[in-house]
């Protein structure tokens, strides 16, 4: 459409502009002292969804952090999108390693480099401008309500009941979200599923107290051997998953299936070059779009204990700590995976050490129908705007809220990231390329076209 | 001697303070940022050297930390004694497990708690104190050197320079150090040996960068994970080290000497309710003082790596690190043992992840002969002061200074500690006893006084 197009390059510096201002807002829910920020960071977001068009916008009080809402509303008997896309983002940690202020957004190469910039800050605002871009040329075919969360990154332990307390206000036919990655921009795809998450924190307790090496060394168990011992013997030699059960209720995939997902284009050398590994990991008998999609995989995601500063220190301490967190694939649970890490981490334990295994959260995989009008919508917007059909494939990460969301409103998921694998989610210099937040803006008002169209038929 | 009693009787509140202002000054050595600390400290021992009746006290500079030297000199034609000590502390951390501040001494229940105070302040200042009591009385029987550097915390890098550059400054007949524990003050005992050191830090890198957990996870190798695997391995199910080559120069104690040891007291009960564990830990086959004593052992002083912060990071981190340390004993060389322990951590490395294996610091192992006029001085001097003789055992610690001191100096070194196992040494809440602490002063004067008098014999 070219007055979307027109419309959008005509304001696309300001487009760019008030994403970068979103940016500056270091909303990260996973540490306490930022509590402020996050509040100011969802009025802005309120904001924004005002002055792009939306009829009403509210930030709503949750146990934990707020849920920014809004909508537009042109007809109550038209199809309605509710897009879904959080706020708040990952701790910048380990802030020695980027280039720049994780929250002093500099473009370089035509790239964003700040924390949040793909997820999902860069991608939920592509969703405000579309709408703005419809409201202003007028040419909006559905209804559209938004649902931008505080706590994705912290597991989304409020939304749950936010979604089953309000499920008259966010009624809708189907949810958008773009909180995912493409292959590339040459070979766009579309995610067809979430993988589940357990995540759990080990703490092994030896002694009382930190004790001298020296003088207890050798003759009182140190937690940090203890806990390296665990950690060892959840993969076997051929980097299976030992954890007992932990494969019970996995959905093998088809040969068909498998077929599918590995005709992605794929070089391997390009892929170890740019991570920059000699080899590659994982599980034996699988490929890396199978690892990273299909099968279950297990992650330390952080370790602690003893003295970690400059130089050296003869201790033997008293505590180790460990961040494990499981991708689960349909049909796993969530529930029956954690509690099969927790039995694991605390039935290994010899009586030399006191051991504490908790969750931290975790979350359902999820797995969307291709023959949806949603899916097709997201399919056909691609087409439009690529010039080529998206490859569906299997998403890695999780998004937690997806089966709750499903469950409460009893509607299906479709995703349309604009990201890239390369995009540093998590890591220090995240950056979001200007082109894909442009790309998204031009193609989101398509799917609501298209679903409208489906939606009719 | 009636009249050392009574000037250190007189003078013990003045004893005490004085020593509490030198654990005022925080020289941790291995942290860059003390470095003004670490002069202030080397300055303030002088003065406490020159007050306490050195005819000459100086702050002599090396390539790193300076090291303090001071001489009362009698005679030239008596006995020598070197007194050897160190005014640099182990770091404070973890600091929020501190009752008070570690460089704000605290008395309690007849203690002093701060970092320095057994480990070695409050030690060597104790053999000030003897200086000034038997100078105040006009009752020195010996020459007394002292030689108290700053860097033992990090392994004494540059005082083998020093001492092989200042053979005649340090010309001595014995050297007394007071950096180790006795069984109780009810069994009081010497050491008569310390184990020596190889002290190496592993760092074990992945990919380039953080990754996200779900996006890479199971494809790409967790450093993590194979740190974790690499220390797993390092014990077998018998608490044995496997690092190849090991233990080929352990000098295997005879029956007799094993006998000897376990004779001193030991309650396994009260040992471990001391420690708050359920099971002691450690390689089969061996007591528990054989095992702090006369084996060698590895311990993981510390381990890092991902995220550590509060709350839950889906990251698959780039890099872990691990400081790991071997205590050794006769005959087992520093030097063989770090290249062993080196090669072991380069060679387990799968060829996903690069391995770099560095030496923090070493230092062997030291016996010292019971024959000999030092230690029989000592036990003697122990015998007066306590009514009872000492118990020779072996220290689990290590001074890595010992061996080449005695190579420097061609001179024996007798260990005279009045510390207690539960000092927390290296630990948060480090303590000495004030009934310790006068107990050494009272006993000191004992040793200069046989020593003189063995020596003439």
């Amino acid at each position: 459409m070219q007055i979307w197009k027109e419309y959008q390059e005509r304001n696309k510096d300001r487009f760019l502009n008030e994403m970068l201002d979103l940016l500056r807002i270091p909303s990260v829910s996973a540490k306490s002292e930022h509590k402020t920020d996050m509040i100011d960071c969802a009025k802005a977001v309120e904001r924004s969804l005002l002055e792009a068009g939306c009829d009403k916008a509210m930030v709503m009080d949750t146990d934990g952090y707020p849920v920014v809402y809004g909508e537009k509303i042109i007809d109550p008997a038209k199809p309605t999108v509710l897009v879904y896309g959080h706020y708040d983002v990952q701790p910048a940690e380990p802030l020695e390693l980027w280039h720049s202020g994780p929250f002093d957004p500099v473009i370089k190469d035509g790239k964003i480099f700040a924390r949040g910039s793909a997820d999902d800050k860069g991608q939920f605002y592509m969703h405000v401008k579309a709408l703005e871009v419809l409201v202003k040329t007028d040419s909006l075919a559905t209804n559209i309500k938004f649902l931008i969360e505080g706590e994705e990154e912290i597991g989304s332990p409020n939304l749950g009941k936010f979604v089953a307390a309000n499920k008259e206000l966010l009624k809708a036919d189907v949810i958008l979200i773009s909180d995912s990655s493409m292959l590339s921009m040459e070979n766009p795809s579309l995610d067809t599923g979430v993988r589940g998450l357990s995540y759990i924190q080990i703490e092994v307790t030896g002694a009382n107290r930190d004790l001298h090496s020296g003088t207890y060394g050798g003759a009182v168990a140190n937690p940090i051997t203890i806990l390296a011992k665990m950690i060892a013997g959840c993969h076997d030699e051929n980097n299976h998953i030992t954890i007992p059960g932990f494969y019970d209720d996995v959905y093998e995939s088809t040969g068909e299936e498998r077929e599918l997902l590995n005709k992605a284009p794929y070089n391997e050398q390009e892929y170890k070059d740019e991570l920059g590994v000699r080899e590659l990991w994982g599980e034996k008998g699988y490929t890396t779009y199978e690892r990273t999609g299909i099968r279950p995989t297990l992650e330390v995601n952080g370790i602690w204990g003893g003295y970690t500063g400059e130089g050296a220190k003869t201790v033997l301490p008293s505590k180790a700590f460990a961040k494990i967190s499981a991708r689960l694939v349909p049909n796993q649970s969530s529930d029956k995976i954690t509690e099969k890490l927790l039995a694991y981490f605390r039935s290994v334990a010899p009586p030399s050490v006191e051991v504490k295994a908790e969750l931290h959260h975790g979350g359902e995989p999820y797995m969307t129908p291709i023959a949806s009008n949603g899916y097709k919508a997201a399919s056909k917007a691609v087409e439009t705007t690529f010039g080529k059909a998206p490859i569906p494939v299997r998403g890695g990460g999780s998004i937690p809220i997806c089966s709750i969301l499903e469950k409460e409103l009893g509607i299906k998921i479709v995703f349309m990231g604009f990201g890239l694998d390369n995009d540093n989610l998590h890591s220090p210099n995240e950056k979001y390329d200007i082109y894909n937040y442009n790309k998204g803006i031009e193609t989101i008002p398509y799917f609501h076209k298209y679903f409208a169209e489906l939606s009719n038929e």
